[in-house]
């Protein structure tokens, strides 16, 4: 079935919404529209950005556009949301960041003090990551042809020396898997920011930039780090799923292992959506070796923005390319990409 | 007057579509609301890309978001526009290309017809140039949140090691300047195929990447280069406005001999606009040592892409930070910094 929907989407004529949800039809877009074009080593393996090697250093490489809607909401604005996102991606990358680009489409009739407070936040998020904006550029389309704001920020890094064993093909079997945080909650929040839903609940965005801890966890456990990605749109299930296929490993994680706040999951009851695949803009998935979770952890621990890690689930030999949960009612069930696009505009 | 208007202009509450014009609102946007929150050494420069050193090598950084409506028109699309538009602004850094990264902000609905050509153009335009994409993403924003597509290209390349005189402040009375093609057949391109003008005439962009003859030149007559910058939007009138107020020079050019193809003049002339106002995205003005212009020009007559280039002027002691054009009628006018929006949405 999966496949004979893929086909169908392909087939139809015209873009539609899940094509950006970061689920199947994300990938079958990627698949049959951009890399049989753009097919290159460094663009095919997918990552969260790109390793270049220049003479001296390894660079990181990434890019990506946020078109949130709104683009103010509890915990966070589009502007840090930006910042923070392609932060994470270069930590993901196992580099530290070097310099940022800012690129503005504004939208005619957008309103300077929204515009203000998101550049604020922007600022505060550079602050806070001891990182700046390098180049930018500003476009201005007419009212209707936007909404608001859209901003894309892109950064290079330099990789870590002990980023060598980092990357979905070094993922092993036995390697436990950690995620930094509770997940779900930027998603969540934005669902509820809407306001369309008649349901309140006190969610604000997880956005934050995972340098420092992840940055630590480099300096001193980096052999160790098998990978890293970031589950923002299609949720933690997605992210799960690119590396169980990247690597061909099978991979179990427990459902009462994986941190969720009460709110999530009662709005996610409410809504019949699996918090599993719900977006996070401030955490990372994390592979290690297994010899070294217990240091990982309390490194992890002792940072803020991780202090709320965990230890969900395992690499297996089992079921190669296939994610299971085991429920909390002692079943299996597999976890599988998204279809559709349950939450558009959340990042 | 212009400083009234200037200060007017911030003061309104919402964003102006000429804010996205290149000229003065652009100008008064970027400095009251950009650099008192992003200030740095390398950002201030106000460059088409931002200029980094790791330990080896020195990189150049450019962010470009392209809107221009239509998608497609004569001579290339949005496509091949922000691809050339990159490789062009690292060029004028002084560097070769290393890698591009790619982010398309889809609206829902966009016909994968129109989607396809314009992937089509991007991949024609890296195969030409040798270059590839290393890192994307895809965003779907619902129909009527966007105007089909809108593309971010973002690219890193080598600083040439013979740059070491490239930079606004390298401009000496003295040096010649050249451009090196006809003027404006990109945004008089784009304003006939928007085909409300009541106006038919035999126009193609200028759409191109210019690597190869600026490389040439970089390898064999870098040292003698002092200055260079694409007149995109804004136009040449724009681009030697502010190289005149970065390097503290005058500039004088020559109205006959800057190269304006007749069906550009012919349109510009029923429209009642300056060619030097109008965009080209194909060119590029360059400020070099008189002792090598012979060389310089005979380098740049031996490629297609910049066989109709032109010394138009010099740089001046002069009236510093001013731009004066000598008529064909033996006078002189002052050209001035953009007012307005005559062009929207041509890049």
């Amino acid at each position: 079935m999966p496949l004979a929907k893929q086909i169908s989407d392909t087939k139809k004529k015209f873009i539609t919404m899940p094509v950006g949800s970061g689920g199947k039809a994300t990938k079958t877009f990627i698949n049959t529209l951009l890399l049989p074009r753009f097919a290159n080593a460094r663009l095919n393996v997918l990552g969260d950005g790109a390793l270049l090697d220049t003479s001296g250093d390894r660079l990181a490489f990434t890019t990506d556009s946020f078109v949130v809607s709104p683009l103010i909401f509890p915990g966070g604005s589009i502007g840090d949301l930006a910042v923070n996102g392609t932060l994470n991606d270069l930590a993901a990358c196992g580099a530290k960041p070097l310099a940022l680009s800012l690129s503005l489409i504004l939208e005619e009739g957008l309103s300077l003090v929204v515009l203000e407070e998101v550049l604020d936040s922007i600022q505060a998020a550079l602050n806070k990551a001891g990182v700046e904006i390098v180049t930018g550029d500003t476009k201005v389309v007419e009212k209707g042809k936007a909404d608001g704001c859209y901003i894309n920020t892109s950064g290079i890094g330099i990789v870590h020396q002990n980023s060598r064993n980092l990357g979905p093909k070094n993922i092993s079997v036995g390697d436990d898997i950690i995620v930094t945080g509770p997940i779900g909650d930027h998603g969540t929040a934005i669902m509820l920011e809407r306001g369309n839903l008649g349901i309140e609940a006190d969610v604000k965005s997880d956005t934050v930039a995972l340098a420092e801890p992840l940055g630590a966890l480099m300096d001193q456990y980096g052999l160790s780090l098998h990978a890293m990605r970031d589950p923002t749109r299609g949720g933690l299930a997605t992210v799960l799923n690119e590396m169980a296929e990247s690597s061909n490993v099978g991979i179990e994680i427990d459902e009462s292992q994986v941190p969720v706040r009460d709110e999530v999951r009662a709005v996610a009851d409410l809504l019949g959506i699996d918090p599993l695949y719900i977006a996070s803009e401030g955490r990372m998935v994390i592979f290690v070796n297994p010899e070294e979770t217990e240091n990982i952890v309390k490194i992890l621990k002792s940072y803020p923005e991780s202090e709320n890690m965990a230890v969900i689930g395992k690499a297996v030999a089992e079921h190669p390319g296939f994610v299971l949960q085991n429920t909390s009612f002692g079943g299996q069930r597999i976890i599988d990409l998204l279809t559709g696009d349950p939450l558009p505009r959340i990042c």
